[in-house]
């Protein structure tokens, strides 16, 4: 019954204007599938003014405004991998043509 | 950039073990959708032991331990709306027969 956050906390905020609750919870399954032993929570934060950003420990890995266009799972994957378990393997989707 | 949390949060604790990651995430978006422009937050955690509980500010609103049978979205929203939104009507879900 407590309401203390878990941490690593990763933060999805998302524009509802802009109806991206679908993606934002998409990325929240690909995340939590993928980190689901070093995530300790991932927040779901409705937001405006086309925000879509990524963040862990309150620190933006990816951000709609800073990175442009829309990037894939694997990509963002990367991205908290390297922050919260950096010795980690991805697999497959890591792999160098 | 902030780590703040956003009030009302809910959470959502869901069982890893039971793959209950796809019926979390449902709820979330159930809830997102219905409660847009009141929720702060809906946080996923990955939890064991066949936990599915639903809690707002700490306190459980609907828990698998004590309410036994999964109940569906429109039941789970009726408790939610009545902690974070109590003079909101919910539509037809509501209407007795």
């Amino acid at each position: 019954m407590s309401e203390q956050v878990r941490n690593p906390r990763l933060e999805i905020e998302y524009c509802t204007r802009c109806r991206w609750l679908p993606r934002a919870t998409w990325m929240a399954q690909e995340l939590l599938t993928t980190f689901e032993a070093e995530l300790g929570e991932v927040a779901l934060v409705p937001g405006t003014g086309g925000v879509f950003e990524v963040r862990v420990g309150g620190e933006a890995v990816w951000s709609r405004s800073s990175d442009a266009a829309f990037t894939d799972a694997a990509d963002i994957k990367r991205l908290v991998r390297d922050r919260i378990a950096p010795e980690r393997p991805l697999g497959h989707s890591e792999r160098q043509p």
